[in-house]
């Protein structure tokens, strides 16, 4: 069996995960049990949500403990089986570690990926799993946005935000996006179609969203919450509906979360606030095609795009976490492990 | 026409509403123009609302003005009328004003009341309307309770919340109850059949809720806010809904509202909160009246009661505040304004 390098987590973070947290270790692979298959990993995707599995406290999932190999979403190509279901040469997507092989038995396994040959596989990450899927499920699901309502998406250059931004306007809203860069507004704007841009470094968030919201909010994608959350909040129409898929800023801190006071509002307004996370859906296999073949058609025809943002190399793992919580990085970031397998 | 008494709101309350804050004054009832009736008020229901229906800022309805007669959710007959629908002796309920009398075109009208003769006229306000529909709606639309999930109510020997409790055990529910005397927890265990009961004024919250609910929260009744709301997040299981009736620990502060800074859960446990207004299921007659006949056959089974604290006078109206907002009424609070009509 081959070598396998891990990165481990071997600290709490203080604030954000910087690369002190982690520590690589190198080992031979142990044998395949029964029904168990080995993946090499391809790409490993790095997301906010490590902030939350790296804390002491359990999240949606229980913490990665102390010296455990740091868990992520990853794709991979199986390269030995025991298992029918997951032959040599198949391309999986699941939750596993930061590491160059895995092994599975089938769990943590989110999608067996159906090669299509009009889709690179890094679409995978970008339209598709826990980045477009989050965006859609949020969108049809809580959201269900009506023709002509307006939408609001916070971190709308993030990977997620900018899907979410698409299917808004692709589902008819005004879709008015906030994020934090002149640069990531111009690209809203300009190439993904957004009706009204915030950069909420620059303006005051409740004006300029009482200017970019003339008839009130309907629904709210939000990836942010504390301020920003208050901020909608205060402008939300009767039977506004907020979808609350991440609390980036929320994250980095040990202070006590900030909360908005203005919560009460949604008695006023008749408003829901409803947290989801996209691993639910995944259980639901006709839902999740539904979304997969929606997501491909909108991208094949040109309605949909995505950007990534490559690192090459496992090594760099922890080091391209600073681009990550920063938001300097200009996509999707995913690490490369290796190579894509040859299409014959 | 004959003298018309009302109150009218002459200042905004600092904290709760005092007598000081209202005014009586008489006039000559206006003569009925087309299409309106005349309404005599037969009884004034007092609710916890009236604090945000007397505030400056609006809520889910305009604030009253300054000089304007109090609004109130009132009974009455018709004893005058250009109108068919509503012929004289006709019984509404609606929302008019702290007044013997009321002019109403058809608007303000909730209900045209059907006379049962199996239900007392008060029970109007103790099992209909904006009380015991209110508790209907929030746990049949908005909560949802599966058979032998565990439910929580707070402010549950409310008039609003005493109903929410029952119904939650008619739905098979395990019912934990939050209310702030010995008297009132009694009084729901072992009259109303609540599973457990919490006196919050003698228990800390967090650590009773995790005797009471060892299964953890899966739905939340609140009428309270603040930290009953923080306590209940900080034990909500996966998939939990929390009805948002009303925050009355918020109504009587002219600081900032407090806002759970666990709020975020929400994401954790893919939970929701949502607000809502009684008024608003009104306009839907096809459900107000399935709410209207279980509620009735309920009560009629014997396993729905409900308790009146009638105050005799609309003089007494505003003094008679004080105990609602202390909470020492002994039931739904209701003025007396004047008699029923004897039936034939």
């Amino acid at each position: 069996m081959p070598i396998n390098k891990q990165w481990h987590l071997i600290s709490r973070p203080t604030g954000d995960l910087k690369p002190e947290n982690f520590e690589i270790r190198e080992s031979v692979v142990r044998d395949l049990g029964a029904n168990e298959f080995l993946i090499r990993t391809i790409y490993l995707s790095l997301d906010p949500t490590l902030r939350l599995w790296a804390r002491e406290q359990d999240s949606y999932m229980p913490s990665v403990r102390l010296g455990d190999v740091m868990r992520g979403f990853t794709m991979g190509v199986v390269e030995k089986s025991n298992n029918l279901q997951y032959p040599i040469g198949a391309i999986v997507t699941g939750v596993f570690g930061w590491e160059e092989y895995s092994i599975s038995d089938g769990s943590g396994i989110v999608t067996r990926v159906e090669m299509d040959p009009r889709l690179p596989l890094t679409a995978r990450f970008g339209l598709f799993e826990h980045i477009g899927l989050t965006a859609y499920f949020g969108i049809v699901d809580l959201l269900r946005p009506k023709f002509g309502e307006t939408m609001v998406v916070s971190g709308a250059a993030g990977a997620v935000g900018s899907i979410a931004v698409q299917i808004g306007k692709i589902l008819g809203c005004r879709v008015v996006a906030i994020a934090g860069s002149e640069e990531k507004c111009a690209w809203l704007k300009n190439e993904l179609g957004a009706d009204a841009v915030i950069n909420y470094k620059k303006q005051p968030l409740k004006t300029a969203l009482r200017e970019a919201c003339p008839n009130g909010i309907d629904t709210f994608f939000d990836n942010v919450g504390g301020e920003t959350l208050e901020a909608v909040l205060d402008q939300i129409n009767m039977k506004a509906r907020i979808a609350m898929c991440g609390a980036i800023s929320q994250y980095g801190t040990d202070e006590k979360p900030y909360a908005p006071p203005n919560i009460y509002n949604l008695l006023m307004k008749r408003a829901k606030i409803e947290g989801f996370i996209v691993l639910d859906y995944a259980a639901d296999a006709r839902w999740w095609a539904i979304a997969h073949d929606d997501m491909t058609q909108w991208f094949l025809q040109g309605r949909m795009k995505y950007r990534l943002d490559i690192v090459e190399g496992l090594q760099n793992a922890p080091s391209a976490l600073d681009k990550l919580f920063r938001g300097t990085n200009t996509g999707k970031l995913l690490i490369k492990v290796s190579d894509e397998p040859v299409v014959a």
